[in-house]
């Protein structure tokens, strides 16, 4: 029996370094022999993708927030079924940038829509699923916005202003206290050096957490 | 103060004349002197469209049912936010091409879908808000079916088999049953004058009741 893949989220506000993260202990654990899968949400499949330019868009008429919700959990519905689950159940793990997360610290905590909503609709789409570890990379909202304007053309999302920000970040360090078990808090703040430092680690002990669960 | 709108949709299968019978109404309700505005789902709105488009687009892989659902009530809100409930509030009649009857009909009956998932959905995102009148244009599958295919290229829906189809009319009927105070069942298999004829005296039951409602 293939032993199952482990499901690894990235999250974290604008411009906080998700991306080189993911990379990072994409490489890693590839150098240690565990199969991997890279994806994102929104999107990771077709259909998702497409979402994904509907949520991005700017527009001139507001999206309704709890429109914005089901649309991604639309999106997520579909990768679940179609890439995530599959690929963990061949004992591929996979690395995934934003998942449920983000949408309690974007839609709830940014939209301010009730918790509520988020959860049921995360009970609804995903039953039992949750990620196995989640990395938060996080840093105050000044640096991540200033980072994310450096790369040109704002999505819909990037052009919130800092106090939705403040409330994402937030809600992120709220879930990571109250989830302590599966959350690996990143400074991002620190210099490169430092923070590749900290995934290291985390890559070692999720390594470590492979070996003993597979036997090998 | 201004009398709410009325809040009229139009439900049936592939083929059945839903269309003619809301631009029957269109005019009928015109020529009372009521306000009305025209609209339809999935869509009403830019957003909406999207969606439509991204719901109806023909593809390689398949399209995850709950996906599809998340998809039909995203669009929905948005429109009830955008279109409907400002309109209906203004006083105007809002007479809409498919709803959450639909809903019911395609992804609980034909798609097999638990229906308690939509019910769910249908409280999150309607809250208190039902139509006040719905018409199903009622005829066999085998009759739908052929006059849709005589309309050119079909879209995802449309290339069903003829047990979705049968599923998504038994469902159609089995809710006019059940909330038969809201349903007008139309027999849509009939000659255009009875059909006509049967669209009139619901028109008429309509302006009544606005007069009635509105003093005048």
């Amino acid at each position: 029996m293939t032993t199952r893949g482990l499901f690894i989220t990235f999250e974290g506000g604008e411009g906080v370094g998700k991306s080189t993260a993911l990379e990072y202990l994409q490489r890693y654990l590839g150098a240690a022999g565990i199969p991997v899968q890279v994806t994102r949400e929104p999107g990771g499949t077709p259909l998702g993708e497409e979402i994904r330019q509907v949520l991005l868009s700017v527009r001139d008429s507001p999206v309704d927030p709890l429109a914005e919700l089901l649309l991604m959990f639309a999106a997520r519905s579909q990768h679940l079924t179609e890439k995530i689950c599959p690929s963990l159940e061949q004992g591929i793990w996979v690395l995934c940038d934003r998942f449920t997360d983000a949408s309690y610290a974007y839609q709830a905590g940014g939209r301010q829509l009730p918790m509520q909503w988020v959860q049921q609709l995360e009970e609804l789409v995903q039953g039992d699923l949750h990620p196995d570890c989640t990395l938060l990379l996080d840093a105050p909202v000044e640096t991540g916005i200033e980072r994310a304007r450096g790369r040109g053309e704002l999505d819909r999302f990037e052009r919130e202003q800092q106090a939705f920000f403040q409330r994402v970040r937030d809600t992120y360090l709220r879930l990571a206290r109250e989830s302590s078990g599966r959350y690996r808090l990143v400074d991002a703040s620190q210099p490169l050096e430092s923070v590749t430092s900290q995934l290291e680690e985390i890559g070692r002990d999720l390594v470590r957490c492979w070996s003993e669960e597979s036997g090998t």
